[in-house]
Formats: structure tokens, C-alpha cells, sequence
């Protein structure tokens, strides 16, 4: 994967429809003639155009990769072969999360181009609770979502030789995890061009936070472990924008950064900005709705995905314990096996919960003082304000990064 | 490299003679002309083909891998891509490991065949050992091979890309890690036909093991870090069976198990493997000397590499830490910085040290009651005594496992 991207087409409207009207199994959900399809492009993201393609019968949403950052143009050159990474993701956690990801329709790795699904009337979790909506299952399907994904391909499940294939194919995914090596694990802790905060307001705590030698060193150990604990194939940005929901249903999206981690990085992923968007409720509030009950609600659901990604992990493994990390022929039918096979299962899950605190944390710092910010706090308007929330999940994640073997 | 691997001539000694005839700058070590050559077969491993060449010039060792294993014949197949292995691991690491490696000649992929370096009069550590012979450098080359050889290809030395091209490589070295998930982490700990000990001495000592389950578990956490924490490039089977010295030199050899994984399982293999040859001085006494002194240092040795390594390897981290985990580049000139980074180093060489201990009990129990055993105890005609030197070294390895992180 790392020889240079032949050039290749990047769709317009026009050019999409061409190609869609030769892919029938495609034109087949679409219904009605190429003419009478509504297609918009409606990416919002920095790496892909997106397009929604509407026929008489059905829809498809189109992703294709550009080779370049798109908010920064052709000038930041991106390699789009994670738009691979992103088919072999989904082709790998499929078998096990069925209903979670969207369908995949088609993919064409000559145009980094995935056809799939189209999710309506699906939002942006990041944004529904931006605006103060509940969706009451996203956090238990999450929750069950990270416990299938990582479990399945885990050597807990399986034969170390299928998980090494996968090891191996993943490695060449270099270009995003050095996005995530610099923008999450360095660049948040030292002076960067490439930085930004709210400024005067937080200009105290993150002078301190670049002082603080102790908060490094833990940083910089759960980069170290980012980069050399393989424990499972991980997504890989697991934030709320990279989640889809109804009232009714979720649907994880966005997997280009995955690689084989530690899995508190896909956990500590979905519990920072579900905490970044508790601290950020006090910029939405509004005459009348203060958002101290949607910041509960919140906290409530924190704890609906910990327990039950915790729950369901043990027992996806009571279950398909059958890889050859922690192999059960190693234990006997005897009472006191059975209970130390239990205890150990029970003491690597409160591990995952230790790994989830301290990368949380990291995720919570990185959206604050890094690169990339989060729409949560981007969409306060007043400064002083957007500060104050900003400074409280500050310094949270502070304590959290530095005291993380200490929380239950 | 997990396709069918296609027929290959197996050398004799006259179809090796005529081969090196066909490669002239191994001709030019040897000198005279090949009829004058003297050639030996003298392997006396499981999986290969080892011949001296001796010319009026030079010498070299001829290494070529069976496809099966040897002790059984044709009836156990074993990939000769190991030799594939081992070459990319002497490539890995000798621009950092030179003079404590043969030199490589020559690598012949479709034969699964190295020449190299003929080492004379270097004998085999673990013989030397069982023989009452000091070997003053040994142990102080060991821990210097170690600290270089995993230190250079870690995340603290060099980008993570590189380091993820020699995962994604050696992640299909999977025959031989198979062997040593099976023959380490599980087999000794359940009933196997594979298993052997000295019976009745150690019927006992065994069962109470199989039974343990504490101990269990503590060897199944020490198989899933194996197969998940890539912290470096390990040689694989670092016992001291696999290192040659003379009173002054000292060489590593047969690297084909090597993959990526935590520092401590090569750490582990030499401490596991100088801790059976104290166990088993006893059966080595004689008339007028009882090996006590012997055993004095051999222990001595042990505190001597693990120091070597520990020193070399913090040293190396301070003159060459230019890697991703825990980059320099986020701790600052203060003195706070500069503390709290040395600390986290020295943290992380401890850890190192806990899972020399771990895994060198492992070690020394698949030995003792595993599938492959040593010399040191093989040796000891008197199965009684033998027994009783076993029995004590299992006991230690049992204490060490089960409390692998509150020694010093």
C-alpha cells in the first residue's frame, strides 16, 4: 500500500451518475432512470466527498476518498487508500456487528470509492446531543458494539495466526496513525503550529498543562501503548461524529483509521466526547432548559456503555472463548479453575476500563488545546463561555490522564 | 509467504560441494579448489541441516532447513520459510548488533539455505556450562545483545512506520510462534501427549502444577501479552542453547522464532536458561568439586546481564531516543521535564524487568515439564537426582511466576 496512488477520477454529480448507471446491482436499489436520481454531495468531513443519490426505490449514500486534506486543499497531499482500510474494516467486524455498520453495496478500490447504505433518517450523535436530543439506545449499542468488534477480533476469539493476518494488513495504515501518533499523543502537549485553544481564556490551563511533567509522561505512555499492544482490530475514532443515530437505531461510520490497539482506545474514544459533551451543555442552554437534565442524562448513559460493553465482553467470551490468549483448555472442569478463569477474564476487563480512562482523557485534551476541535464547544459563540466549559473538561481530563489506574 | 512452499533439493555433501563451487565469493573464503574441500554435516537441532565447509583459506557453516522436523522425519512438515525468518532477522539487526552475530555470506531463498560465518573455536553456551566452564563475557555480551537488538528496533529508536513494516513481516512467521504458543503457554499446564517429565521423581511436583490455578493464569497472561505486546524485534529462542562463545567472544545464533513482542520474553529465555544450569549443577558434581563454586557464578552471571542490559539500555534510550513512544520531543529543558522523562524510562526498564522474571518462569517450566527439555537436566544419568535438581528449579519457577511483579 505504501507505492505511489495511480491518479484517478474524482466524481462530480455528473460523473457519478455515469458510473452508478453501470453498476446494476446498484442501479437495481436505486429504481427509476440514471435522469430522474437526485444526487448532492453533502461532506462535511476533511477527508472525502460524500453523496447522497436518491431513486424511486431506495437511496445509497457514495464516499469517495480525495487525495488530498480537504479543508486544506490539494496543498496537504492524503494517500486515499484508506479508503481501503475502511473496506477491510468493515469486511473484518461485519461477520460480528451486523446491524451496527451501515451495508455495504459495493467498493471500488481503483476510484477509493465505497457505495453503501444510505442512512435516513439518521443524524450525527454529535450533533443531536448538541442539541439537546436523547437517542436511549445509542449508548448500549455502542456499548455492545465496541464489546463484538474487539472481542471478535481478539486472540480471545480466535487463532493468533487469523489475527496477525490481520495485524499484518492493517500495519500499512501508517498515514492515519500518524495522524493519531501526532495530533493525539504529541503535538497537544508540547508548542505546535498546528495547535489552537480559546484564547485568552484558556491560555493559563494550557500554559500548565505543557508544564505539567507528570501529565506527559502519562500521555506519552498511553502513546506508547497506542503504538505496541495489538489486544484487537480497532476503529479508530470512535467519537460521536463517527456514530449515526434515530431514536431507534445506531450506526457506527468512518472506520479509515483502523489498526490493531489497545481496545481502551475505541472505549476511551466514546466516553471522552460523550464527557466533552456533558461539559459542554452549559453553552447550549437556552431560557427555560438550563441542560442540567440533558447533562444527567448524559452521565446516566456514560455508565450504560461501560457496563454494558463490560457485561457483554464477558459474556461474548464465556461464550466463544476459543482463541488462544487465556485458552480454556488450560483450565479443568475443577471448581477452582473454573473461578480463576473467571477471576482473570474479570481483572483484564477492569484493565480495559484503566486503558478507556487514561486514552479518554488524551481525547478530551487533543479536542481541546490540538488540531482538530469538536463541534460540542466549536458552536458556543461567546468565547468566555466556550472557555469556562472547555477549562472544567480540562481539567478533568487531567486528573483522569494522571490518576487513571485509580477510577472504578 | 503462506503459500505451498515448492520442492527444494535437500544438500548432501556433494551436491553442497558443487553449489558453493557456483558461488564465487564463498569460493574465495574457502580457497583451493573444491575437491580439496573438507565438508561435515554436525546439526544436531531438530530442523536443519548444519555442514562445516573447511577450505586451505577459511571455513564457513552451511544452515539449510528441512521441511520437516528432523527428529520425526518426513511425517511432521515444517515450513522451511523459517530460514526466510531467520535471514530478515540477522538483516534487522546487525547494523547494531556487530561482532555478537555470525557474518552472513551468503541467503538462498529457494534452497531455505544461509552460509555463514563458521565460528571457531566457539562452543555452545549451554555445553560449555554443563561442562564447569566460565565464560567471563557471556553473560555482559548477552545483556548488550539484548538492550541493542530491541532497543534499535522499538518505537523508543525509530518511527513507527518502520517498526510496523517488520510487524506486518514477521506477523507470518506463524509456524514457529505456534510452537511456541502451544509449547510454552499451554501444554505444560493441561495433560498432553506432547509432555514428558522424570517419573516417578516428578509425578507429584507435576500434578500439583497442572493443578495450581493461580499459576495458570499467571502463565496464560504471560501467553496473551506474548502474542499481543510488539514492543521489538525478539529473537524468539534465546536460550543458551543459541549462543556460541569462546573465554572471549560471544555469538547469537538460529533466530528463526523471531517476531514482534515484548522485550521481556528474550530477556526472559536467558535468565530461564542460566537459572536451569544452576539447578542443575548438582547432577554435574564430581569427586572434589561439588559445582558450588560454579553455581556461585552463574549467579553472579545473572545479576551481570540483567545490570548490562538494563544500563546499555537506558543508555542507548538517552543517546538515540528519536522514536514515536515517549518522544523527547514533548518534555522541554526544565529540569522537571528532564526528571519525570528519565523516570518514565526507568519505569518502563522496570517493567521489563517483571516480565523477565514471567516470563522466564515460563520458560523454565515447558522445560521441565514440557515437550522440548534441556541438556543441563538430560544429562544427569541418575533419574532420582535428576529429579530432585528439577524438582527445586520448578519450585523457584512457580514462586517466581505467581509473584512476577513484587521482585526486584
Amino acid at each position: 500500500m505504501q507505492d505511489p496512488v495511480p491518479a484517478y477520477p474524482i466524481f462530480s454529480t455528473d460523473s457519478l451518475r455515469a458510473w452508478i448507471d453501470g453498476l446494476p446491482p446498484v442501479r437495481a436499489l436505486l429504481g427509476s432512470e440514471p435522469g430522474g436520481w437526485r444526487i448532492r454531495e453533502v461532506g462535511d468531513g476533511n477527508l472525502n466527498l460524500v453523496f447522497i443519490v436518491e431513486g424511486r426505490a431506495g437511496s445509497v449514500c457514495v464516499k469517495q476518498a480525495l487525495p488530498y486534506l480537504r479543508a486544506a486543499g490539494p496543498s496537504w497531499p492524503m494517500s486515499p487508500v484508506r479508503a481501503y482500510f475502511e473496506n477491510a474494516y468493515y469486511a473484518a467486524v461485519a461477520p460480528h456487528v451486523e446491524g451496527l455498520i451501515p451495508r455495504i453495496h459495493h467498493y471500488d478500490a481503483g476510484l477509493h470509492c465505497t457505495v453503501m447504505e444510505c442512512l435516513s433518517p439518521h443524524v450525527i450523535l454529535r450533533t443531536g446531543l448538541i442539541e439537546g436530543r436523547r437517542y436511549p439506545n445509542a449508548a448500549r449499542d455502542l456499548g455492545e458494539y465496541v464489546a463484538r468488534a474487539s472481542f471478535f477480533t481478539s486472540d480471545f476469539a480466535r487463532p493468533f495466526e487469523d489475527k496477525l493476518a490481520g495485524v499484518a494488513l492493517f500495519a500499512a495504515n501508517t498515514e492515519l496513525i500518524r495522524i493519531s501518533v501526532d495530533l493525539i499523543f504529541t503535538d497537544p502537549y508540547r508548542e505546535s503550529a498546528r495547535n489552537r485553544h480559546t484564547s485568552p481564556g484558556l491560555d493559563a490551563p494550557v500554559r500548565d498543562l505543557r508544564r505539567d511533567a507528570a501529565l506527559k509522561v502519562a500521555a506519552a505512555d498511553c502513546g506508547r501503548r497506542f503504538l505496541s499492544d495489538a489486544q484487537a482490530l480497532l476503529h479508530g475514532d470512535l467519537h460521536t461524529g463517527s456514530v449515526m443515530v434515530t431514536e431507534k437505531d445506531t450506526r457506527v461510520i468512518d472506520p479509515e483509521f483502523a489498526f490493531y490497539g489497545p481496545i481502551g482506545f475505541d472505549l476511551g474514544a466514546c466516553v471522552a466526547n460523550l464527557l466533552l459533551s456533558w461539559y459542554s451543555q452549559p453553552g447550549h442552554a437556552t431560557p427555560g432548559n438550563d441542560r442540567s437534565a440533558h447533562q444527567r442524562w448524559i452521565l446516566d448513559e456514560i455508565k450504560t456503555f461501560w457496563e454494558t460493553f463490560r457485561l457483554r465482553f464477558l459474556a461474548l467470551w464465556a461464550g466463544h472463548g476459543r482463541g488462544d490468549a487465556l485458552p480454556a483448555a488450560m483450565f479443568g472442569a475443577a471448581d477452582a479453575d473454573a473461578a480463576a478463569l473467571q477471576a482473570a477474564r474479570g481483572a483484564f476487563v477492569d484493565s480495559l476500563f484503566a486503558d478507556m480512562i487514561g486514552f479518554g482523557a488524551c481525547k478530551m485534551i487533543r479536542r481541546i488545546v490540538g488540531f482538530a476541535h469538536v463541534a460540542d464547544f466549536e458552536r458556543i459563540a461567546d468565547a468566555d463561555l466556550r472557555a469556562r466549559c472547555e477549562a472544567r473538561a480540562l481539567a478533568l481530563a487531567r486528573l483522569l490522564l494522571t490518576n487513571r489506574r485509580q477510577f472504578r
